[in-house]
């Protein structure tokens, strides 16, 4: 595959939060998967790569959804009433255990993986269930779909309804092996460490997962903080921890290697938030499901303050929407509800702090991916925008911005994921 | 026309908050334009009516916009990052100085009116400009598409750019009049008396649309209560009314009848949702656009309890969303979030809750709009949730459920407005 090649068109990327970076009638170019730089004209030594024209249409990084549940896309807006812990019983633990049954994966995975990759996500992050024909089934139809990112095996052995539960923790850590031997063919989507939480994991497992996570050097995502009854539970769970936090630290999970995504973060303690910057934790921020599970707003003016890395979640289904604009939407809109109610009235995000946290924010997860900066991942999604009327001429950055906020009436004409091209099937009319 | 027939598929109405109706393969009778009645079975005194079969579909009340600025359409989506009055100078204002070009006006409300009348809204409470002929257009555009409900000409007289405003008070009151004249030939959209809010318009302009308002019996609408620095410029411009509403009542605006509606409520004080409840003021609930102009989260939960009148509206454009579904889960998601940060920790809003406000809630302006019982006007909108997949069989109540969080993948099969059914010019697919 020829993953070397030039894009015409309006390129727009965050290097730095603060502000978008746009080069109107630019040319993108992309050496062996790799970005190779912006240009305003298209320098000779590279004439000779193959050029595709977007004119007048909107070239962005791919989005990075570092937070989402496959196995919980069958039922997205159902059960929007319930608050986490009576939502997860209700819905999301019955739902899961369908995914013993293949037949069931098969066609709800389809589903999930079909929106997925005709969506303007490139990478994502990824929960499956504890079951590994299941959970080997949904990265082979990520594979075969041209995405990339990470998909969890979700260990479980305590607290957790019989029919979605392992038996002890060794009996956890041996389908975890198993499940490590049958991902070494893949090439794109790679295992990532997945303890669903503390309440659903003894500390035999934790402490098993850190020592396969130190000897494989793999990364792990889990939940934290999220909900005030679910802390107070961790906290009668785990007494000797100063913390949620520290309840992994504890048990050897929190290695400073930048490979660790929590979700969540809502209600931090001073303490948390110095060992999510000390172990160098990114947080996946799901501001519609901190809504809709009446979670709360993490504090994200906070963690930037502090340099505490941030990127966006969908968190499906505790979110119902898989679009990451619609995450970036959501992000500035709590983030104006957090400044009206907190005392210490945060700025709220701008747009352009949105988008940097869903490309090149989450996409420190993935290694070097979300900008337009040279040797990055060359994900990149073209826009366009033209069936948004508008009576008056308008500038590209406004362009994306109601893009963003307009999203069902954007049509995405490409996707390339480290330089591949992703077949879109449907037309997303 | 004959506007008399029966429907058949799934029949959901909120007669009450507390909970949706449902009759599954029910029929729904209609009668000059009114409705007779839901069955389980056809009586066979209406055997003869034409009969028109949603199988498997969805048929619910049509949904009710009661707040919304039809010229702000056309540049819905720019300018998030912004506060109200800063809004209003930036981007408000200058968009409305353009509807005195009519050629603007056509182009602006013709899109307006194309994408209101294939939503599910099917009555709306709408805010022209101060322009008499770009306000006549838009409710012939309206009339002919078949909607029904309310425009309002602005009238604004101080405080105001120079190139959207009025001479005094004596020239909005005889353009008003201009206005009022011209508008007898319409049938489905009726005028309603909009002053912009008390700080564009002095005590003149307010007595003499009180008088017009006793003299021809029209409702009203303006805005109320929305912003903090707003109500504190009311409180200078108005220092004898006792709360912002009051500003209101002191000029006679305010009458009993329960033709009032005033958008946002957003901050009132105690004595102002007294006005509210003595007044039979109905409040228009704006959900997005508080969110987006940092205004706040109105306290709905209050208010339905006070037994204070709540609609929803759209407020275009500070709200991007013409979707009445939209404002439903809107309306849901930040009473959840005041619920999370108010110290009265009031009980979120249901989704039947919020459905009813958009349907009986607001409808109440119109008459008896909103619901299925017996007499009530027959707006009715069909929608084919099929494209909607499921991995497992869902409740028809469930089904509504995702139909309304997830709304982009609905198909509006059919609307009607008392009645008359109105034309669906694209496929919404």
């Amino acid at each position: 595959m020829n993953t070397s090649f030039v894009l015409a068109g309006h390129l727009i990327t965050t290097p730095e939060p603060k502000a978008f970076s746009v080069l109107e009638n630019g040319y993108l170019v992309i050496e062996n998967g790799l970005i190779q730089g912006c240009y305003s004209s298209l320098p000779e030594k590279y004439a000779a790569l193959p050029l595709q024209r977007y004119d007048h249409q909107l070239i962005i990084p791919g989005l990075c959804d570092i937070h989402v549940h496959a196995p919980q896309y069958a039922y997205r807006g159902l059960g929007m009433d319930l608050e986490l812990l009576e939502w997860l019983n209700t819905h999301a633990f019955p739902e899961e255990a369908h995914y013993e049954q293949m037949e069931y994966a098969q066609k709800a995975y389809g589903q999930f993986v079909h929106d997925l990759q005709n969506s303007a996500t490139t990478r994502a992050s990824i929960f499956a269930t504890l079951h590994v024909p299941a959970t080997l089934l949904l990265t082979q139809l990520l594979e075969q779909a041209g995405m990339r990112g990470y998909v969890g095996k979700v260990n479980m052995d305590r607290n957790s309804p019989d029919n979605l539960r392992e038996r002890d923790a060794k009996e956890s850590l041996r389908q975890t092996e198993e499940w490590l031997t049958q991902t070494a063919s893949f090439r794109r989507v790679r295992p990532i460490l997945t303890p669903r939480f503390v309440p659903s994991c003894s500390d035999e497992l934790l402490e098993g997962l850190a020592a396969l996570r130190k000897r494989d050097h793999l990364p792990l995502q889990s939940h934290l903080s999220e909900n005030e009854n679910e802390i107070a539970w961790v906290k009668e769970l785990c007494p000797a921890a100063s913390c949620y936090a520290d309840a992994y630290a504890l048990r050897g999970l929190l290695e400073e290697d930048g490979s660790v995504v929590m979700a969540h973060c809502v209600h931090p303690t001073d303490g948390e938030r110095k060992i999510l910057k000390e172990k160098k934790v990114l947080v996946a921020h799901c501001p519609a499901s901190n809504t809709n599970l009446c979670s709360g707003i993490a504090p994200i003016r906070r963690f930037l303050e502090e340099g505490i890395s941030v990127g966006l979640g969908s968190d499906i289904a505790g979110g119902y929407e898989l679009s990451m604009f619609r995450a970036m939407t959501d992000a500035v809109q709590v983030s104006k509800l957090r400044s009206c109610f907190d005392p210490l009235k945060p700025k709220p995000l701008s747009l352009s702090e949105a988008f940097y946290l869903a490309t090149k924010g989450g996409g420190q997860l993935f290694g070097q991916v979300g900008s337009f900066e040279k040797g990055y991942q060359a994900d990149i999604v073209v826009l366009d925008d033209s069936r948004i009327e508008s009576a008056r001429p308008l500038k590209v950055e406004e362009r994306l911005e109601r893009a963003i906020y307009l999203e069902k009436d954007v049509r995405i004409t490409a996707k390339y994921i480290a330089g591949e091209p992703v077949k879109l099937s449907t037309p997303n009319q």
